[in-house]
């Protein structure tokens, strides 16, 4: 290990394969999970979660391929399970066998603190509960693991009975686990309630205490940070919060948090700069689409919309934004409205590398036609691309790739039978008419078909090409379909996204033209000349 | 106001409507932002800020319409405004005067706070900046409102410049701001920074304070409970946690925790009980996704999926939840087929003159379909017309008025011209073949009129039917199976409303399906027999 991601004095504790697995529709492969924990080990946190081996054959066949497959540079692995099962002993449980054959160098045991958990769950007694503490923490360390102990539902267990949900933590010190993370479980504590218990637990026992949070009061990440305050040294949570109901921790919001509000040294100052790539290469493995409002690390995290700050955003960024994104690896973006003023297509023009402040006309006609396009129900500040282009004409560098003559789509349906739609698109590119036509499950995606046949000899790159998501917006509900469409498409290339927008009466129409414009923006960013 | 919504104490104010409307691809229509505020009301807000009229056309015309159109019962409209321009007087400054104009019963003014955005972004000097807050908060004090004020950028102003910051507020307590709201504009405080300032503040100044908070740290919800811990009785948030960036806090968290967790009386619990039914209505509106793991109002808040407590939950289900999800209307997912479903099917056969209390055969397959369907994408509580032809067909009182053979539409358009579509329906009504012809400017406006011309001789009582409005919505079905598509359409007789759905994977179809139940359901009502 040449390079110590934590410093030995706070654990960073990912339970993303783990706890974050939880999540509804969110299902990982053996395959996923070791991507994952590539992704985890680069970012650089301490320990990596990676499942119950054992009780989930999956997790069982994960330990063993991380043996083989996984060479970590950072994180250390962890293996999850329970204590051992009432009135026996651990070595005798095959469940705290599967643990020490895992091969992970750290096993985390889930150990029941709260009274009646232990009576109506465990079905056991308190005593015996105590027991199976001792005797599987004993065990595990007698077998040269680093023992973590989850004490499971421990601030609900603490108000039901404050003097035993004690005894568990003292035991499993005493016992040698190395930490004892207090778990919500049922995630319904707030800041000032979990500091007190963290202080009470550190003043009434010796053991090194670690946090766990759930979100359902949207504090697990205050929660997190409070514990810390109060002394606990090992921070529990997930990429992207994933978890169960309202989620986990954010990982990285915490850590981000620590960091750079706190000034504690959790990561080096390089890989936190990754973590906005791998927050989304996660969401990638996890199919769960990123949300864009997450903290530190969504797409929207640094975009600003209002016409307010614009003008003031360009003479000092750090007046409008509570950090530097780059130190996340993520970027202001400003956004185009009708709230947007000159300073915010001054600043869109920075971005791509075009300095404005000198063309006041062509600031002006900008303005003008986007004024004129939003009063009409086009909206921008959910589609740069669009923008750009729009911007790239004006500054006479919009490329047209082709000339359409005509398209057409048809979509019918037999009662009974699924409807299908067909498209045909004529047009001219390469110096030739093109006439071609294309299927599809919807118009939208029979259009989409069919220009990519009639482009497909003379711009192969349009192969890179996927569109990804479509949204549709009547506006003007009050006349019903006489309203006016609004289309929202994103389009992929593999390395990124970006959105278009078409408005017109008839909904494939305005699909129509945010197709285009999608295509004709990919074609641009790949710099791809028209031929 | 028969029921007072908040108590005196605690300010409920909500800026859904003018922050929350910052989100990055949010847009509301004047129409949309009445339909939001009347939900607010039901919710028992005490507060609703609905813009900055003036600046906005679009929000002039709210306050207009809203003084004609909209009744609270229990919410004040608060319209949104900065202070007067540098160098002039509040009763010159046209922006302030439509702030008056606009007849808000409260003005919640914007003023800068911090010496660094007085200086480089309002250019002008500190003192200015004073007199500016002074004068209009008692121009609009002379003119009989109430004024509120937001100091914008307060907690880095706070660092920046202890006294000006403080000198701000004093100023507008002075002149007569019922409430100052300390913004946390940039959304990079944390709990223990945030209630640290909000005392000093408290003990340094005469103001009674309100929090505004955004959520870049992850805390929006944990920094204004720890302003409220501190001494602040006015809470600002949006429905949804809306807003710029990461949004602002999620103003339903926020008061569902202080209201079940600490036990303030913010809310009645009747109210509060139209919590999740409220916040999922409001995206309909804004049509952004509801976030399924928001606290206490997401589908997946009370969604257990850990086998581990399945069994555990059924003894007692307070052990695994940490509170009661009817208590903010939502419940708990695996309870939600078995009770609420069979009580609303019987709610609804009994709205229909049906007694179903005792066929609970008929019951269970009703609730069969619908869950099979709902898995599907389908969604009853957005077209309660579909759902009940659904029942009428289990009942055996479905009535099936033609018999579709087969329907098509084309669209086309060659460029630079409009698209039209043209659809063509082949049916069989009053015992004869009917194939007609439509036009429209999009394909459900076309089938639309095909269908009536198809079906006009048989049922002339169609006539009386409008399509009035066309909702669509892209469904995400996880890991690429391919998207659906669930259309909703709502129908008129000039006499009520109707709501229809209809998914499939081609868009036209779905509204082709939600088109005949709309239909269907209109002729239903009215008491035509098939013919």
């Amino acid at each position: 290990m040449s390079q110590l991601a934590s410093p030995p004095g706070l654990h960073v504790y990912d339970t993303t394969l783990r706890d974050g697995a939880q999540q509804e529709g969110l299902n990982l492969s053996v395959a996923d999970k070791l991507a994952i924990a590539r992704q985890l080990d680069e970012l650089g946190v301490g320990f990596i979660e990676g499942g119950w081996p054992g009780a989930n054959p999956k997790d069982t066949e994960f330990f063993a391929r991380a043996q083989r497959e996984l060479s970590l540079r950072n994180a250390t692995l962890a293996a999850f399970g329970a204590t051992r099962r009432a009135g026996s002993t651990a070595a005798a449980d095959p469940l705290v066998r599967a643990l020490v054959d895992s091969g992970a160098p750290v096993v985390t045991l889930v150990a029941k603190s709260h009274v009646r958990h232990v009576e109506q769950a465990l079905r056991t007694t308190l005593p015996e509960n105590l027991a199976m503490i001792r005797d599987t923490v004993s065990f595990l360390r007698g077998e040269g693991r680093r023992v973590f102990l989850d004490a499971e539902h421990f601030f609900d267990g603490y108000r039901a009975d404050r003097d035993y949900a004690l005894e568990c933590v003292r035991v499993a010190a005493e016992a040698g686990a190395e930490v004892v993370a207090l778990c919500d479980t049922n995630g319904g504590m707030l800041p000032s309630e979990v500091a007190d218990v963290v202080r009470d637990v550190l003043d009434s026992t010796a053991a090194r205490l670690g946090i766990h949070c759930h979100n359902d009061t949207g504090c697990a990440v205050a929660n997190s940070m409070a514990a810390v305050d109060a002394g606990a040294t090992h921070v529990q949570g997930t990429i992207n919060g994933y978890g169960e109901r309202t989620g986990n921790a954010n990982i990285l919001t915490v850590v981000s948090n620590l960091q750079i509000k706190r000034g504690l040294p959790l990561l080096e100052p390089e890989r936190l700069r990754e973590a906005t790539r791998i927050s989304h290469a996660i969401s990638e493995v996890t199919n769960v689409p990123p949300y864009s409002r997450q903290p530190y690390t969504g797409a929207s995290a640094f975009a600003h919309k209002a016409g307010l700050h614009a003008s003031a955003l360009k003479v000092d960024p750090d007046l409008y934004q509570h950090t530097d994104p780059a130190a996340v690896g993520n970027s202001m973006r400003t956004l185009v409205s009708d709230m947007a003023g000159r300073a915010s297509i001054e600043l869109k023009a920075r971005e791509m590398g075009v300095d404005l402040s000198q063309d006041s006309e062509l600031v002006v006609a900008v303005l003008a036609e986007v004024k004129d396009l939003e009063s009409r129900g086009w909206t921008f500040d959910a589609a740069d691309a669009s923008f750009e282009l729009l911007l790239r004409r004006h500054l006479g560098r919009g490329i047209s790739y082709f000339d359409v003559e005509s398209w057409r789509v048809i979509t019918d349906a037999r009662e009974g039978g699924e409807a299908t739609s067909e498209a045909t698109v004529k047009l001219v590119a390469g110096g030739r008419r093109q006439v071609a036509t294309g299927e599809g499950n919807g118009p939208v995606n029979a259009l989409d078909h069919a220009l990519r046949v009639a482009l497909s000899s003379v711009y192969p790159e349009l192969d890179r090409l996927e569109l990804v998501d479509f949204k549709v917006r009547i506006l003007e509900t009050s006349h019903g379909t006489g309203a006016v469409t609004r289309v929202l498409i994103e389009t992929a290339d593999g390395t990124t996204t970006w959105q278009t927008v078409g408005v017109a009466p008839n909904i494939v129409e305005a699909s129509w033209r945010a197709l285009v414009d999608g295509i004709t923006y990919g074609l641009t960013r790949q710099g791809v000349p028209a031929r």
